[in-house]
This record gives C-alpha cells, structure tokens and sequence, in this order.
C-alpha cells in the first residue's frame, strides 16, 4: 500500500485528488432515473463515462457532447481517473479488478452491505474487495457517498454546489454530509471537498483528516465522527499534531444513550469521551454540539478569519432585545463592558440626539434607527475602540418592508447594509440578527446581500453566541503558536 | 384608588377590559402618517375616534363608515372606553383631565420623559398625571405602548394580529412586544392580550399579571421582566400564589452587566438574583433565556398542552442526526431508551424491511422514508408504547422539492404531514425538525400545514431541546397539585 511516512505516521497518499481530469459512474440505473450519472453530469468538466453492460440509450447524457456509455471500463480508450460506483454487490469485485487494471486512482463505492451488514461474509466480501483493489485504486466507501467536490464537478447528488470552496469536510454518514452540503447553498459557504468515507475500509477519517489538512485547496475543516478504528489512536494524534487548519468537530455519541446508539448506526466505538476530551483539548479542536453549530462555526471562520472576543459592544433597536443579549454574552464567558474608551464614548456619545436612547454599552439606537449616518458613525466608533473586539447587533425583519415604515425610505436598506458590513473596514467580527419574524421576503433579500458579502447573519443569538468563546480559544491557541 | 382585596393584594381591577366598546387615538400625527390611528383603524370594530385641535381632515379615516375626528374629547357624543395618547407632554396634563372627566376606562399613554427622563421634573410630571388620572382612568405607561387586543382590534402598529388568542403578554418594552407579536404570525400562537407597561406608574407588572392570571380568555402567560418597583415583591408573591395558569418569564439583566445594562434600559433594579430564584422555584415559573425561547415554549403549551417528556422517541432520515438528537437530549436530561416496550419493539421491527435501517431508538428509517405507509405505522406504534412520552424526528426541506426526488412523488408530502399529526392522535408531544436546508418556498409551505394544524416545527434541534425539561418539570409541579 502506498503510505506517507509522517514520523511513522499511516496515511494513505491522496495528493493526486486535484489533478483527477476523467471520471466515470459505473452502475447508472434506468429504475433511479440515473440519478447518480445525472449528479455528476451537471457540472463534471472532463470526459464522463457511463459503465453499462445492459443499457445502450440514456436519455440526455449520450448525445456525444460529453458522455458516453460503455458497456465495461475496459472499453473507454482514454484514462478513467475517478468512478463512482453503485453496481449490485454481486459484481463489486469484478468491478474493482477493472478499476485496477485501468488505473483508476479513486473509487466511491456506494454498494452496500459489506462489514456493514455486521456478518461474516460481509466482513470477508469487504477484505476482498481491498485485494482486487491491490493498493493502487484509493477506495472511499463501501457504503458511503465518497466524495463531492465542486471544483472538479464531482458530485453524488443533484443540485449539489458549483462553487469551489475552501472548507473541507469528513463524515461516515452521507446523510449527514447531504445536509451540511445543501445548507451551505443558503448560508454562503464553500466546499473543496466532502468526502462520507463510510465503512472506511480503505481510506479512514485518519487519511482524509491528513490530506485535508495538508490540501492547498482546503482552510477549515469540519468533522462529524461517531469513533475510530481500533489502533488508529495514535495516528489521528498524530495527524493532528502536524495539522495547523482549524478543525471543527461534531462527535456523535458523546453520552450514553448516544454511544448506543451511534453503535447501531456505524458500529463506531465512540464511548472513549475522556480520550476524545484529552485530544480534543491538547489538540486544539473546535468541538461543537449540533450539526447546525459545525457549519455555522466554519461560517464564522470563514467570513471573518481568527478571531477572540474578550470585549464585545452590543447595539440593539430594542433596550428589551439589547439587554437580553448581554444577559447571553456574559453567560458565555463573553465581556460586556458598560461603557467604551473615555475618547471614544465622548465621540459615540455626541451622535445620539434622540430621546429614549443609550450611547453607553449595550447601545440603545432605539427610534434614531433611521438615522442611519448617525448608526453607521457610532457603529464605526464602537468597532474602533482598541478595547472592542467585535459587534453584535438585532434588527428585526420588518425594519426592510416598506410596509412597516412610517414614511416610505428607499434609501435605509442600502445604509443598513453599509453599516453591516462595517466590521470588514475594522477587522472585526460585526455579527447582525435578523429575527425571523415577519417579512420573510424582505428578511431573505437583506441576507442574500450580506452572506454574499461574507457578513454572517443569524436569526436567534442561540445560534452563535455559544460558538464565539469555542473559536475564540482556538484563535489564541493558534494564534500563539 | 381602586383595589381588588385579595388577602391584602394590592391590585388595580382591570376585568372592565374584555367589555371595551369605543376607543380614540389622541394626538394623532400628520408627521407620523397618523401611524398610530391608522394601526387601531385596521381592526377596531366599534366606534374609533381620532382627538386634533389641529388636523380636521384624516385621508382614508373619516369617511363616515367608522372614524370621526372630534377637536377634544369632551365633544365626543358617545362614551370613550379606550384611548391610546401621544400628544406632546406639553398637553398630557389637560388630556388627562378630559380622560378623567369624560370616564375613560383604559389610557394608553405613549408620550415619554417622565419618570424615565431620569429628573426630578420627570418625577413630578408622573405623579402629576396619576392624580389628574383621579385613580378612574386606568394608565398603561407612560412611556409605553400600552395594550393590544386582537379581539377588541386595539394595535398599536401596523398589520398586527387579527385572530384572538389564549396567550397574554407582559413586557415593559414595547421593542419586545412587537417582535414578539409579529413572530407569533409565523409561528401560529395567538394573543389574548400584549401589554408594554412602559414606567407602570399606575398599573404595573403585578397588576397586569394578576389581571391576566383571571382573564377567562387568557391560558398561558408570558413575561419579560427587568425588574420590579421597591415594595412589590410581596404582592408579586401574593399574585403568583394565586394563579393556575403557566407562566414563562425571561428575566432581563440576570448577570452583571445585564443588571447594569437594564438598570440603563428601564431603570430596573434587577440585580436581586436571588430573590428571583427563589420566586421561581416556589412559584414554578417557567424561565428561559431568550426572547425566541419565551415565544417557543408558550408555542409548545399551546399546541399540545401540559407534558412532561421523560423518555423519547427519536427519528431520523440520516442515522448521524439521529445520534446528534440522541445526544442533545440526553445532555438535557432527557432519556432516549435505546429500545421500545417488547411487544412494541416486535411490531416496529416487522415494519421495517430497507437495508441500512434501524428499527431500535433512534430509529433509522434511512431509504424507508418514501414507503410513507410503513413510516406511519412505525411512528404510531412508537407513540402507542406506554413508556414513551413523545418523539422527536427531523426532515431537511428538500424532501418536499420534487426536484430532489429521484421519481417524481406527489403523494409523499400529503403522507408526511399525516404523519407528523400522530402526536395529536396519542396526545403526546411530536416535534419535526425540518431543517433550514435549501427549498425554502417548499419548507414554507409545509410549515404553514403544519402550524395551522398546530403542530409545532423548529429548524434547529437547539431551538426547542432545552425548552422540553424545563415544561416537563412545570407539569409534574402542576398536575400534582
């Protein structure tokens, strides 16, 4: 097997994955509508083969512009750098020993039922599956998804991203992996790769965690893992040691009744909570507890690099709303201080002209909300201050339906979303709420502008406040060494 | 002043309100837009007046068919049950005397710079109004939005509710009320009544918590509280001993700087923690965190009533949110039994018949999900089996796009939604999360069948986990006794 010597570190090489130039989906099905052939043809940019020895049309894909169906791999004249596999089990191995002889250098196999099944034969089936691959075709799988990378076009399911990204992603489970793909559709984020590896019987999260970790094309790592091989312990510390991307981790199992049933779901091993807890902390892992909060982690990463937030100024329209969120804050270990720099908060204080409002922290915009200079001065003010280290604000929805305005104000949209963006001008993280309350139309233009502007918008201050501590720490973890 | 005896309770008698015929808007501003006559116009079934000295034309309101503007109130022919005022605090005074004398019930007052000026002139001008008041005019305020009523169609904004509810609300702020109100639209939770008490100089929290806790239209009551005024807090006492009814309070200014923070807000003194506590703990208030968590929890009391959810069902489409959920839950203290009763357990498993399923808990239905039919029978047996208290389960939103389907599949949605009502079938709790994934018109439109069926869905699993303990703990406390 080719291995990377890494301080005696076992990795499988996958450094070849960028150059992949040809692929090929072997076991399209007429009764799935050739789904996965479909998923792939929507944006793969090479050549892309359809293996079939029983269907000689499909509808859509052989019109000679890109594809082409062939009725083994053997077949195709030119090189076959990638293939997804979803044959029957009974013609797996055949398979295999095809990829080998034509040099295919990566394999998702989607066909189940191997160690998975939790027999004999399975487990046997799964060992022989690994010989006819002889070392030289990576396998992803079997029963898993493999891999989804929008920069090459590969993709195993419709509507997947086009973008290419910098955020890479493990998981066992392609359920798991589909549902983070498709929400990052919506919240501006961008995948290099996505790989469900799952039985994990040739390349493990151990190798996937490495090539990530040292692909050019990938900054952020997020991982969903429910355990490890036995004796892979001391490779993944290993890995991680030698890994200097922030990496975001989901562990399935972490309490009893999810140890169990994470047991069912993978057979994973996950009950290890105090080894995870020891390479989680020496190790400098981001360690979240939703799959909401792994994505909107990255998100916060992504949009606004390393960051710590010791000091946060808050600025709310509501007292009431204002007021709340320090209450949060605080609780997360995140400072609030009641006033800002003697310099600045003389300054702030000479842009509030409204009764009913607060220039002290949290400010209080109240009614001089359309004042929009004035919000986007004191807004550039606070984020000035050296002592200030971010801004959270709360606006809700309806303040971007004309409807809910006193007089019609075309103009307010536009300088609320300069005064959003006002973190990017400080380097700071200005994270705005916009309460999903009314409007949703309204709410759902304003977010398009800002997330496409890489400022991250949230609906509930649950949603991020618990995640800004966790990257807080790993920045000054990281930022020290 | 007029006090409801309830052994030695000092409480204003408000129960005149649910009989409220006529109402007025005085002061209302060209500047404005006559914003506020025009909130009260939308809905306001009974004669509505609008009081102006200065303004005697009103475009779109007095038409005959229903407003009148009258140059003060004395000239008003009929009775006045009802004003909402926002004239200057120049005239407050005198308006005050024409509320008194012409036997105004209920006096909204949302001019401000009284007592919340922070002067002693502030100060003087409040008590000044109470005595103008002659303890007849009952106030809401100053500094306040006052009271709405969907049944009566008092609003003091535009485009609030129209259905009559069961859920009163209590804030200070009127910030919060009208984020809370506009999000009940979405989220199917209708509003008996929504009070922003403002200063409280007359009527005050305990007052309108009294009230509410003896409203015959009101069953569950939410507050949002920063504090309480020196020498109230054996009353609160006394009107918490007397109600029934739940009551979900968010406390402003829990932690330090939140204290200060409020203190700046409404001049709160809310740093008495303590005391708190204990009122809570005795009274068995349900408390919660955020202004969404107030609205979520009121919003699972009223879709399925008292519960008390000591042992789940769980149930996924991808094994790994199964585990997620499993661990989420069990982390707040909620057990996931990773299997059902016997008997139970055998029917479950003749039900399911898709490889990479799971018929334990969590269950896994994986591919299953479109044979809906087993789906059905596998979710009614679950809630059947007498350990179980309810069941959790999530759909990302792309199930509901047929462009994600591999056939297209148009009886799947109706099959679902059928099955997301089971838990009205066993009166327990079934909570979808449908998760903000992608498809959002698709998502929209099911949510919309769901809450109109009034089955509440989240699109996060953090929304609503910490919310079911707390509930819980509520209803054991409350059917005991």
């Amino acid at each position: 097997m080719t291995s990377t010597d890494n301080s005696n570190l076992k990795v499988k090489d996958l450094s070849f994955i960028n150059d992949i130039k040809s692929a090929a989906v072997i076991g399209p099905s007429k009764r799935r509508d050739y789904f996965f052939l479909k998923s792939h043809q929507e944006n793969f940019q090479g050549p892309l083969y359809a293996i079939t020895p029983t269907t000689k049309e499909i509808p859509g894909f052989d019109d000679g512009t890109q594809g082409k169906i062939y009725s083994s791999l053997k077949e195709v004249p030119g090189d076959v750098d990638f293939v997804f596999i979803a044959v029957p089990q009974s013609q797996i191995l055949d398979v295999m020993s095809d990829c080998a002889e034509k040099g295919v250098k990566l394999a998702s196999v989607f066909t189940a039922e191997f160690s998975d099944s939790g027999t004999e034969e399975g487990r046997k089936l799964e060992k022989e599956l690994l010989k006819r691959a002889q070392g030289k075709v990576r396998i992803l799988g079997p029963n898993g998804m493999g891999m989804s990378c929008p920069k090459l076009g590969i993709a195993w399911r419709p509507k997947f991203p086009k973008t290419p990204g910098n955020i890479g992603l493990i998981a066992q489970s392609g359920g798991m992996c589909n549902i983070l793909t498709y929400m990052s559709l919506k919240e501006g984020i961008h995948f290099s790769k996505i790989f469900s590896f799952g039985n994990g019987a040739d390349t493990d999260l151990i190798d996937l965690l490495y090539y990530l970790s040292n692909d050019p094309e990938t900054e952020i790592i997020m991982i969903y893992v429910e355990g490890i091989k036995e004796g892979r312990g001391g490779d993944l510390r290993k890995v991680l040691a030698q890994n200097k991307k922030p990496i975001i981790i989901l562990r399935g199992g972490r309490t009893e009744s999810g140890a169990i049933a994470a047991k069912t779901h993978t057979a994973a091993i996950s009950g290890k909570g105090e080894i995870w807890k020891g390479i989680i902390e020496q190790q400098n892992l981001i360690e979240v507890e939703s799959l909401e909060q792994l994505l909107y982690a990255a998100k916060l990463i992504d949009f606004y690099g390393l960051f710590n937030t010791k000091n946060v100024a808050v600025l709310s329209i509501s007292g009431g709303y204002g007021v709340i969120m320090v209450d949060l804050l605080e609780k997360h270990g995140i400072n609030v201080p009641p006033s800002f720099s003697p310099g600045i908060q003389e300054q702030i204080k000479s842009q509030f002209f409204t009764k009913g409002t607060s220039p002290k922290n949290p400010l209080d915009i109240s009614a001089q909300l359309f004042a929009s200079d004035s919000v986007n001065q004191i807004i550039d003010l606070a984020l000035s201050d050296e002592m200030i280290d971010g801004l959270i604000m709360d606006l809700p929805s309806w303040y971007f339906s004309q409807d809910y305005h006193i007089r019609k104000n075309s103009s307010f949209e536009r300088a609320m979303i300069k005064c959003f963006f006002l973190g990017k001008k400080h380097g700071k993280p200005l994270i705005p709420i916009l309460q999903r309350v009314n409007c949703p139309e309204d709410r759902a233009r304003v977010v398009k502008k800002l997330t496409e502007g890489k400022v991250p918008v949230f609906g509930d201050p649950l949603e991020f406040i618990p995640l800004l501590p966790k990257i807080s720490k790993y920045s000054r973890k990281a930022l020290n060494t």
